[in-house]
């Protein structure tokens, strides 16, 4: 089964007019000291579930997200302009995300691997697939998506949630960095 | 000096329709748990440098930071949709991040306090106020805002960034917690 691979920066290519612009800003930039300066900023691991187009189970390990709002309730969630997670959002307006735990870093690497069949699930009372033994998850209705970037952001309303235990697990606890 | 409080959520209200629809679907979330899970989403803490109309430097502090896309390099920023950063930030256009460093706590506080002036900041080569001893920071052209939610979603691009040092400070080093 296909997995977004955070590691694979293959998102759809910017306007020319976008990228031509951009060209411009960022010959004046260090690009290796906004490298480092991004990648000082902390991110939670994360397993996204999404319904395919045939009612199958989607997961993908993600971890560019952030609340937006309080009331309402909202969140912001950067998916790959390429991924199958995004088409599926796009598509059913609906995502999960599961927040793992410490010690579920073999879980993640399975997720990257697409070795969905070993990731223990459960379902959401709309049906998404959340990881069971994580340290939560929240369901989210999809508001808005913003088209712009080799990452889309999602706009979305957490509609439910659901207790979990232990400590939440973060991306650098992995040795892994996305960002830059 | 007014200053935005991270603690004080004055945001403008949404609309009846939205606050509507959004009433329905909360009735069937355990708010508590939806608290809980949405506070182990983990944050950084930054200084917002922006200009005020008068053109003097505005301060704030924030943490609901993300990066959405490597090229171009944007991130996106949710501000109080009633914070006069905002305000700046619609206005000119731009704004910078500082990305404060271990051991800056007490000026956390200044810049909650509005005690501005105890604050050193240099500036960018566009003129926005960063702060002098720093983990580094990035200056930020706002491309889209998102009018949805007690903060606003600014989507930005990174057209500069400043080296720093020192260990990042996260929110939670500072015994904050911002997200619920």
């Amino acid at each position: 089964m296909p997995v977004d691979r955070p590691s694979a920066l293959t998102g759809t290519p910017a306007s020319s007019l976008v990228a031509a612009t951009m060209c411009r800003q960022v010959a004046l930039m260090d690009k290796k000291l906004k490298k480092k300066v991004l990648q000082q900023v902390p991110y939670g691991a994360y397993i996204v579930g999404t319904k395919a187009e045939d009612g199958g189970d989607h997961l993908m390990f993600g971890t560019w997200l952030m609340q937006t709002s309080f009331k309402p309730p909202l969140v912001a969630f950067a998916f790959s302009a390429d991924s199958r997670t995004l088409a599926n959002v796009r598509r059913s307006k609906a995502f999960a995300v599961s927040f793992l735990a410490d010690g579920m870093d073999s879980l993640a690497e399975s997720v990257l691997d697409g070795s969905f069949d070993t990731v223990k699930t459960e379902r959401t009372s709309a049906g998404l697939p959340v990881v069971r033994g994580g340290a939560g998850w929240i369901e989210c209705n999809s508001l808005e998506v913003l088209n712009r970037g080799d990452h889309r952001v999602v706009l979305a309303e957490v509609v439910d949630a659901g207790a979990g235990k232990g400590k939440p697990l973060r991306l650098d606890a992995l040795g892994w960095h996305y960002g830059g």
